[in-house]
C-alpha cells in the first residue's frame, strides 16, 4: 500500500542530502570538537561552518548561535535562564500567548512557583495576537515577550516585525519560537528586533536531537547546561557534530522555490477540503499561514475516528499536535481561537512537505470524502 | 600517512553496525514517537526496545531509563533537579570528589549560590576516595553523594558497591557518573545501590548527542526540561530516535571479550611506556583501572610539545582531558593525586579502543621514545 505522510508539522523525513552530509561524521571524522589535535579540529571546523550557515539564514552573527538538543531545550533555556538571571532585578513578568507550544507554557507555569507573573495574550479567530493588547500588557516589571512565530497547530504566523518594534520601544526582550516557521518564512533578527530565537532541525528535513538558540550579543542570560565550557561556556556537553552538520545542510538546501511549491499545494488542499460540505478551515488564509499547514474541522465527524480510517488507507494526519498527544487534553490552540468542544474533536491537521505531490493530495481528498460521508451517516448528531 | 587515534576517552569512532542500525531512522522510519499513528508507533517501539536494552545492561527496569542529549545533560539533571526538589527540606549538602568531570563540579559550584554546601572528597595517589572519609563527611543535611565511577583522565574505578552500602545505610542518594566506565566494567544498580546513574553513547562507539539518566523508581526528582511530556513527563523534547537506536546498538554489541582484549593492550602499553626512563604511571594498575586508559608523565618533557610531535606522525593522544581543553587550567585530577605542576605539564593520556591494534601501539611506542629523547635533550631541566 502506498503511504502518504501528511504529518510534517510533527516531524519530517531526513533529506538524503542531509544524511549524506552527516555520514562521514560518524565513521571517519568522528573527533571530539574539544580535542586540541587535528581529529578534533575537523569536528570543530565542521561545527563553525554549520554555525555560520545558520547565522546567515537569520541575519545573525555566528557567535550568536548556540547549538542545543532541539527546540524544547532552546525554549527552556531562553525562558528559564533569562528569568533566573534577572530575578533579583524585580523583572519577573513574562508576556506570552494562549497558543504556545507546551515547552513555553509548561516552563512559564513552573516559573510561577518561583515568583514569575505570566500574561497569556488572547488571539483572534485566525490565531493572531492583538498588538494593542500586547502593548497594554507591558508593565514596569515586564522582562520578556515570548511569541510562537508560526503556530504548530493552525499555522498562523505572527507579525514579528511589529511585535519587535513594541518590545524594542519598551526595552523588553523578545523571544520567538520559530520551530515551525524556520526556513518556511523570512526571519531576520535585525529587522524583527529578535533577542532570542529558538530553531530546530527535524521540522526541516534535518535530524532529530539538534536545534539552536540565537542569543543576541549583550543579552544577559545564564547557561542552561553547565560543564566543560562548550559553546563558549554557554552550553556544555560534547557537541553532536553529525547532527549539527545535518542541521546546517537542511538549512542550506531549503529554498524559496520549495516554499512556494508547498504553499501552492497547501492552497489547493484547502480549496479541495472546503468543497466538502460543513467543513471549516482553522487559522488564516494566504501568506500569514505556514506554507505547510492545513487545519480543518468537519462537523459531525470525530477527528480521532477520521484519523484512524485514513490510516487504513496509508494516510497519516494528525488529530492534535503530536507534542500534545501525551495528554488527552483538548487542543488549547483550537480552544483559543474559539472552537467549541465538538469542533475541536472534529478537527485534523494536514501538514505537507516538499515531498508531497498533487497526486498524493488528490488521493487523500478522494479517500477523505468517502470517510467523512460514512462517519457522518453513523454520527448521532447528523 | 597512517593515523593512529589514541584519544578514545574523548570520543570514539561510531561502529559501522551502529551507523547501520541508525540509518533507516533517518530516511524511512522517520516518525515522531509522539504521533499516535503507525509512523509514530514505529519510532516509539524502537525507543522502547532501546530503553529495554540499556536497562538490562545495568540491571534496571526500562521505566527507570530516561533518554537525554548526553552525559553532561544527565549530570546536570541529576544534581540540579534533585537539589531543587529537596531544597525546602533542608537537605542541601552534596558530597562529591576532587576528581569529577566539570559537568559535576561546575553544577555544584553554581548551586552554592543557591545555598548548596559541597564537600569535595580527597583521593589518594592512585585516585581512590577514602571510604572512611566519605562516611565521616556525611552530615544531617547530606542529600547526595555524587561519584565519578571511572575517571576520565586517570582511569581510576571507584568501588561503587562499598560506596553504595554507605549511602544506603545513611539514607542518602547515590549518583554515579558512568560516562567512561559504562560497558567497560560491570554496573549493577541493584547490587551497587545506585539511585541515579549517568550514561552516554559516544564513548562506546555510539553517536554523539545522546545519553541517558537512570532514575531509581521512587527517587524524588524534577524534570530538567519541561514541555510536551515526553519520557513519561520527565524529559520533554522530540526524541532523537536514530541517536537512541544507535546508542542501544552500541550497548548491545559491547562485550566482555573486547574489554578483555583492550585491557591486555592497555597493560602492554603501560609496560612498554614504563621502559622509558623517568616515566611515571598516573592512576592505578590492574582491574581497578578503566580498560582503555593509560596516563603517564615523562619527566623533563612538555606534554603539549609531545602531543604536537606525535601528531606529526599521525598519532593522536590527549594532553589533558578533552573536556577541559576549553580552559587553560591545569588538570585538577592530576593535581588531586599530588602531581606537581611540572609533572602535570609532562603528562599525556593515551586511550585505546577495540579498534586499536598491537601494531598501532608498537609504532606509537617507537615514535614516542624518539620524541621523548629529543625533547629531553632540548629541555633546560634535563
Amino acid at each position: 500500500m502506498k503511504e502518504i505522510y501528511l504529518d510534517n508539522a510533527a516531524t519530517t523525513k531526513v533529506d538524503e542530502k542531509v544524511v549524506k552530509a552527516m555520514l562521514s561524521y560518524f565513521g571517519e571524522k568522528y573527533g571530539n570538537a574539544s580535542s586540541s589535535h587535528g581529529v578534533g579540529k575537523i569536528a570543530r571546523d565542521a561545527i563553525e561552518k554549520a554555525r555560520a550557515e545558520i547565522a546567515k539564514s537569520i541575519n545573525a552573527k555566528p557567535e550568536e548561535i548556540f547549538f542545543t538538543s532541539g527546540g524544547t531545550e532552546s525554549n527552556n533555556w531562553a525562558i528559564k535562564e533569562l528569568f533566573f538571571v534577572n530575578m533579583n532585578s524585580g523583572k519577573k513578568h513574562i508576556i506570552t500567548t494562549k497558543i504556545e507550544h507546551p515547552s513555553i507554557t509548561e516552563v512559564c507555569e513552573m516559573l510561577k512557583h518561583l515568583g514569575a507573573k505570566t500574561t497569556y495574550l488572547y488571539v483572534d479567530k485566525e490565531g493572531f495576537i492583538d498588538l494593542k493588547q500586547l502593548e497594554k500588557s507591558i508593565e514596569k516589571d515586564t522582562l520578556l515577550v515570548s511569541i510562537i512565530h508560526g503556530n504548530n497547530e493552525i499555522g498562523t504566523i505572527q507579525n514579528l516585525e511589529e511585535i519587535g518594534k513594541i518590545t524594542r520601544k519598551h526595552g523588553i526582550y523578545l523571544h520567538a519560537d520559530a520551530c515551525q516557521s524556520y526556513c518556511k518564512t523570512k526571519i531576520d533578527v535585525e529587522k524583527q528586533n529578535i533577542d532570542l530565537l529558538t530553531l530546530n532541525s527535524h521540522k526541516i528535513h534535518g535530524p532529530k536531537g539538534v536545534g539552536a538558540l540565537f542569543i543576541r550579543k549583550g543579552v544577559k542570560i545564564a547557561p542552561f547546561i553547565n560543564g566543560g565550557g562548550h559553546e563558549r561556556g554557554m552550553r556544555s556537553g560534547t557537541e553532536n557534530v553529525a547532527g549539527i552538520v545535518g542541521f546546517a545542510e537542511a538549512v542550506k538546501i531549503s529554498n524559496e522555490k520549495d516554499v512556494k511549491k508547498i504553499a501552492e499545494l497547501r492552497d489547493y488542499t484547502i480549496k479541495k477540503l472546503l468543497e466538502i460540505p460543513r467543513t471549516r478551515l482553522n487559522g488564516s488564509i494566504g501568506n500569514k499561514r505556514l506554507c505547510n499547514n492545513v487545519n480543518v474541522s468537519f462537523r459531525d465527524v470525530e477527528g480521532e475516528a477520521l484519523g484512524q480510517h485514513l490510516e487504513g488507507y496509508g494516510i497519516y494526519v494528525s488529530t492534535g499536535s503530536a507534542c500534545a498527544s501525551h495528554t488527552l487534553k483538548k487542543s488549547h490552540v483550537l480552544k483559543a481561537i474559539s472552537l467549541n468542544d465538538l469542533e475541536i474533536n472534529s478537527s485534523i491537521r494536514v501538514s505537507i512537505s516538499k515531498f508531497t505531490t498533487k497526486t498524493d493530495i488528490d488521493y487523500f481528498i478522494d479517500v477523505l470524502k468517502k470517510i467523512v460521508e460514512k462517519l457522518r451517516k453513523m454520527s448521532p448528531f447528523s
